[in-house]
């Protein structure tokens, strides 16, 4: 907190670049979440989708998921579902009424309301990398542990970039924070830093119990009013194949009691948590989900879950997750297909396998984006930041990102390809004819500040130009923007004694020992 | 001739790497042009649809395109449109009438039959970069003019990737030979060093009947062989706004009465050649192809046409062109849109605005190329290789490229999204349960090899593993690719008679002088 204070007073005035650029390190899109307007790419039929609905309820209802946690299992015993030992197999009737229950599209408020957003329908949303142990940045040079000051430095970009709308788990794991406090330091931390929609880790009902309370106390809000409406949201994975573990159920069903965001997103590698071939990986990731889903609805019915996949493939020589392949494209469309079957908001992510922020990097993360928006997912994680199949996080990374997240916020633009008179322009055309140019027109002027997407980080000199500024490669560019919006970022306002309920919870919960750290 | 094929000899056995690899530099997939099996994006309403087309034909009919080449002009004159200087206007019943002419998908075969391909309906072919004047690669380390070598070396990579269905202009521009005999050499080097489908700039009858003669005499065919069916093609440039020049329709109207195939691609940059609006530029592009398409058909109806794409925007601070932008991608989704409205086979391209083979060039190359694959195009040109918004070709990008193509045609293999019992897999799903993994089971055994798209480029290694192999970054990688294909490089099969006659062929015209150099 003080830590927090001290640097959001030292840093108050912008300095050097962005003082010069006139108080913003760049020119960025503003707030303004969009919306996906194409057709989704649909590679399966009617038939093909019906089949893995029909795999995936003949899992639940013969082959069973193991639930690992009483609780539930006493939940799904009450609801009449078959269990054996921890096995719980659910008839189809069951899993589809509950699922039917869920809405198709909810609000999540954070605690400024001007960053509220909706998952569902065909909003668009991108959330930071989320949960790698390790960091990198071109100036350290090689993977290191994530510390609190590269989480803060991450948060903080987090909240800078327009196009990240909302705050998933840790952009990186601080392991210089003890377990049995780090919960309470980095949501501190992010509430401070963002103003964005929060996320609790579902690892142990004193994590979740304390992150809602500091989401609670953050936004201002009585216990009714944190009740009344979703103010931050979960994500849970189940243990691929057919395993939802204590703690994260425990999570989910903490926050469907109080009717916050679900998202359960299982983590099926084909050819190794799930079959090596894509749509029985689909198949096994949607019970695994719908399970979650029926569970939350009915302990409260109409709680705003949303599925997700996370179904890629491995490397066949090695084991190692690949990401960003042919196989993970199809397999996060098809599973779009299958939500919108289901009526269910979608969460996929931005992902790839690189280990530093290269072309490999790039190819496989716009190939991971484009199959989110061509899924039509709701959610999309990880979509700034992520390298090494999740294991590093990278600052560089997350400002290369943000750059393509822009350009997919501006594609969504439905002016792009406005048709009106004024758009097929005749009258500019008749007036340049075949002997001129249109630089110089008033059609052009009157739309010259507009009409083009405008990057921060792309390069667009020629060689010439681009090697007498110093022939710099994109990270190397994103880097030097890295250390400008951290040296010259400002906090979102919050109110004195909102800062100070957070610190003196923080204080307290520090002092009673945090939460357990045996699981 | 005596260069290659001394070359030939010395590299007959396969050195280094490749011979350790058992004869091949990488395991890549085999020639297999792939069939879009997606529904294409369509930003248009009907009414959009409608709107551009009603643009292009009052640009026709009203506006009118210069036709700088007295021949059309007559040939426009006798079909009844109206004439004004050099100033075309043509009725839409005419321009209709014509383009309904044109076939939707027609053959090009080249020297080897094997190497046939199909452009129209739902295939997607792509070509190597073509016409930039410059090169650049790791080991030179800055941009420096074409020369031969750096000319050869790149028609070897087209040679060598499978994923490369046709062989564009020159892949670099090769300033060390004398423009007059330049084309000898280099359409030389290309029917030597690859056996796929064959280019010819149009510009001058000399360069166009020479390359339709050495392709003639490459596939060891008579006239009349030649003339019975498109064994290569050309592309022309309007020069945009709405003005052909005299060499590209001379090369134009000389391929249509050969029925040799012919692609018109009008260069609209919005903002500067074009309107700033997307729509505009968009129509104006198409009232340039489509009277050109409509000259080709009264010269010889039936004769295979494409209409190609090349609609982006300017960067509106500096002028300079922009690609793989937001824009790019919506006007080349819009052009599919029109594409097939006409029935005409599509044009676009994978083209990028950065310098080096970096972030951006991918994520800009990936926009593009995603946009090719959306709109429903059919040829893809400068798929690989492409810098500088055209201006340097550099082999590292080429070789990155084609492990997104090689990605792109792997992701159109329906076997991706089968939903078969053997790919729903219950039971192996059954069979692993909830407490084993599927790495070695059957099913997975039986599709150990197959199942997943192998790169040949992406390193998924974890960080520890991609360091211990040195750390290499991605255009290091393809750099030392480069060496090992282009040092293990063999040629395709020639007979001797063909090879001594095209040199024969080579060598007098070079006697002759070539071709002017005065247009």
């Amino acid at each position: 907190m003080s830590q927090s204070a001290a640097r959001k007073r030292r840093g108050g005035g912008r300095a050097g670049n962005a003082a010069r650029r006139g108080g913003a390190v760049i020119e960025q899109m503003p707030w303004n979440p969009p919306l996906n307007i194409d057709r989704p790419i649909e590679p399966l039929s009617e038939e093909g989708v019906m089949a893995i609905h029909e795999g995936a309820m003949e899992i639940l209802e013969d082959i069973g998921i193991a639930i690992l946690n009483p609780e539930a299992l006493e939940i799904f015993r009450e609801a009449g579902c078959r269990i054996d030992g921890e096995l719980v197999r659910c008839g189809r009737e069951f899993i589809m009424e509950m699922v039917g229950k869920a809405p198709d599209s909810f609000t999540l408020t954070p605690r400024n309301p001007e960053r509220r957003i909706t998952v569902g329908g065909n909003t668009l949303l991108f959330g930071n990398v989320s949960s790698p142990p390790n960091y990198w940045d071109m100036e350290i040079g090689r993977k290191v542990p994530g510390t609190r000051e590269m989480c803060r430095n991450l948060l903080k970009l987090t909240q800078y970039f327009n196009c990240i709308h909302f705050a998933g788990g840790y952009p990186v794991e601080p392991v210089d924070i003890h377990a049995s406090v780090r919960h309470l330091d980095v949501v501190h931390d992010k509430l401070v830093l963002t103003d964005k929609v929060m996320h609790a880790y579902s690892l142990g009902k004193e994590r979740v119990e304390d992150v809602m309370e500091m989401v609670r106390i953050a936004g201002g809000l009585s216990h009714e009013e944190f009740d009344a409406t979703p103010r931050m949201y979960t994500n849970i994975n189940s243990t691929s194949p057919l395993k939802h573990d204590y703690p994260m159920l425990d999570g989910w069903m903490r926050l469907a009691r109080r009717g916050q965001g679900l998202v359960v997103t299982p983590f099926t590698l084909a050819g190794a948590m799930a079959p090596v071939t894509m749509a029985g990986a689909v198949a096994q990731s949607l019970a695994e989900g719908l399970i979650a889903i029926a569970l939350a609805q009915y302990i409260r019915p109409g709680c705003p879950c949303v599925i997700g996949t996370f179904t890629s493939n491995v490397d066949m020589k090695s084991g190692a997750p690949a990401f960003g392949t042919p196989e993970y494209m199809r397999a996060t469309q098809m599973t779009g297909q299958l939500a919108r079957f289901y009526k269910l908001p979608m969460r996929s992510s931005g992902v790839c396998a690189a280990n530093v922020p290269d072309g490999q990097a790039m190819w496989e993360t716009s190939n991971s984006l484009w199959a989110a928006v061509q899924s039509g997912s709701n959610m999309v994680y990880h979509a700034a930041g992520w390298l090494e199949g999740g294991l590093i996080a990278s600052p560089e990374k997350f400002i290369m990102d943000c750059e393509i997240l822009q350009q997919i916020q501006r594609y969504m633009d439905p002016s792009l390809t406005a048709t009106g008179p004024d758009e097929i322009a005749l009258d500019a055309i008749r007036a340049v004819g075949n002997d001129g140019h249109f630089f110089g027109i008033q059609h052009t002027q009157d739309r010259y500040s507009t009409a083009f997407y405008q990057p921060f980080l792309s390069d667009w000199k020629n060689y010439e130009g681009w090697e007498a500024a110093g022939a710099i490669w994109t990270p190397e560019r994103a880097h030097h923007l890295f250390k400008e919006i951290v040296g010259s970022f400002e906090a979102p306002p919050m109110e004195d004694a909102i800062r100070d309920e957070l610190a003196d919870f923080v204080a307290r919960r520090k002092a009673e020992g945090g939460a357990p750290t045996d699981f």
